[in-house]
């Protein structure tokens, strides 16, 4: 456990700039008093923000740099343009450098996502990167991945997945052995993919302390919560969330428009409105934002680009959580196990042919 | 257009048989009295109950068989035990042998899709089926497929189902073009599949008279309603559509307890009891029910399982629709334009080689 954890902020990255990211790393900062800021990005702009918050400015320094990656840059792009310079590619580098135990932006997700590759490159022996989003569930949170990091995924890779996400799980939920499960559909007999049945049976298998692997679970399974993860290649877990979050807005949009329409309704709104706003809490998407990018050498949180400060903060104190309680080290226990595992069912199933070869 | 639609229904086919079947479809006729019935299953249960239904019983024949397929059976179990004898397969024979313009089964999915395949068979060049769903949205309704018929589709097989749902949109909207939008998941230049890309590449270069294709749309775009007819394949679209049913149960469960709280909002409640009437209506599955299945030769429409009299009712209705504008033809009109245009595509691909030839 760290027991100063230091945050490298993208100011530049959002809709909004610093005017969000800083008084987002305030709020953070009073509910994580044990943290400190690197802002890096326009300092002519953070400056007069971070001297509305003397204790924030206290804790924090700014890296200057005049190079910001745009919200509509192709990730060839920001690489080509803001390599080495952009606020982005700095709080990344100050990751690598271990000058901040983790970064925080809310810019493109694709430039994030291709800079981190570029510039922290990935875990040995792990192959593929994974978006991890935190889904609010009828228990408590759940997470998924892959929400688009990469699209399709191999068994080897939807292992390394479960293997991340429960050492993920382990932090934010604060259990030993999460239950995950291998998104799947249900159609009896052409049930799933090749490589998710293998993956299944890889996961059956390897047993691996740290989870409790509980086979297939369906769509509908994310929202009740039927393990604390769900692993899923980027197509498929892209398009739940993207729908789900569909969804949800459809029928917020279908109460808002009903119970505004006669006077006993809206009546009847007013004085159920402490219900609503219970609703309207849980359902609040700033509440658990922060997609956490896995598998790669240093932690990297993704806000909302639409995030307002309470959504930013979300995020920053995603990013200090996985710093804290070490993700990159639980991954990589979880995967010297598989590999471990793996060694294993390669020896027991050579063993036959030596046996033979010996006789 | 046909005069009479003849509905064949597998009577013994979801958790309750018969006992919704019949109710079922005497709600249907009395809103849409041009069509007689034929039920196959057992006589001594569908008998009494047709009894209850003088109106009903008047244009229904039972054609009786003690064999039913069991909602947990296997496909290929189902096929083995249940082909050429079971209420299941009964009912789709009656439409192969054009006694029946629809068949109508709220049995387990699997084994309906694999009796339809083996009984009606693919129609000409169409080597996938699809099963598509009716999808509520801001904007009304709209068509995904496949929810879960197959997995994986090429290129070609997208288009097939892009012209496919569009042709059972212009029955259902009664519109010429339907817009049609492929699913794809939005972290740029990951962006989709090759398949994806391809098939999104054809339906442009194609330009079918009978659909106005608008390209990407993401997993949000289907409960906004932004196109009539969203196509993906099997695993994508059942996870979508899994996904969905599962966050609208898990908001109606948030509701449900928040406005159960406190005495205020229990008030609240009852005074705006139509605006929650009209938002469950918006929201109830019985008024969707039924997935449509495409490809076939002949119409198949499968109910949900547990559905009631008015689900099934619906369903029904929804068969009846396909039926009576024939969605068969439609689609092949559709595939005809599509195998032209490839052909074309070919010929001008081809003419330079030719050209050069000559030359």
């Amino acid at each position: 456990m760290i027991d100063k954890v230091c945050i490298a902020l993208d100011a530049m990255g959002g809709d909004h700039g610093p005017e969000v990211v800083v008084p987002g790393a305030a709020i953070a900062l009073t509910r994580k008093p044990d943290t400190s800021f690197l802002f890096v990005g326009d300092e002519a702009r953070i400056r007069p923000l971070l001297d509305a918050h003397p204790n924030l400015a206290a804790v924090s320094e700014i890296q200057h740099t005049d190079v910001a990656v745009r919200m509509e840059d192709k990730p060839s792009v920001a690489l080509r343009q803001g390599r080495r310079r952009s606020s982005m590619w700095l709080a990344l580098e100050a990751v690598k450098g271990r000058r901040a135990h983790v970064a925080v932006s809310a810019g493109n997700t694709g430039a994030l996502m291709a800079m981190s590759r570029f510039c922290l490159r990935m875990l040995p022996d792990i192959d593929r990167p994974a978006i991890a989003a935190i889904w609010p569930t009828l228990r408590g949170e759940s997470i998924v991945l892959d929400v688009g990091a990469t699209i399709g995924a191999d068994a080897k890779q939807l292992v390394d997945f479960a293997v991340m996400g429960s050492a993920m799980a382990r932090i934010l939920f604060d259990i030993e052995r999460p239950t995950v499960g291998l998104l799947n559909v249900g159609v009896e007999e052409i049930k799933g993919v090749e490589q998710v049945k293998e993956a299944a049976r890889l996961l059956k298998e390897q047993a691996f302390p740290g989870m409790d692997f509980r086979g297939f679970v369906e769509g509908d399974d994310i929202g009740k919560g039927s393990v604390d993860v769900v692993v899923t290649e980027g197509f498929s877990g892209n398009i739940a969330l993207k729908t789900a979050e569909g969804t949800a807005r459809q029928i917020g949009e279908y109460l808002r428009s009903a119970l505004g329409r006669t006077f006993l309704s809206k009546i009847g709104y007013l004085l159920a409105k402490h219900a609503f706003d219970t609703l309207k809490d849980k359902m609040d998407p700033r509440k658990v934002n922060g997609g956490v990018f896995l598998g790669l050498d240093g932690v990297v949180i993704k806000s909302h680009g639409g995030a307002d400060a309470e959504g930013f903060a979300s995020a920053v104190e995603l990013g200090y959580d996985m710093a804290r309680y070490d993700l990159t080290a639980k991954i990589l226990q979880g995967h010297v196990h598989e590999r471990a595992a793996m060694a294993a069912g390669m020896a027991s199933a050579t063993e036959p042919a030596l046996a033979e070869a010996a006789s």
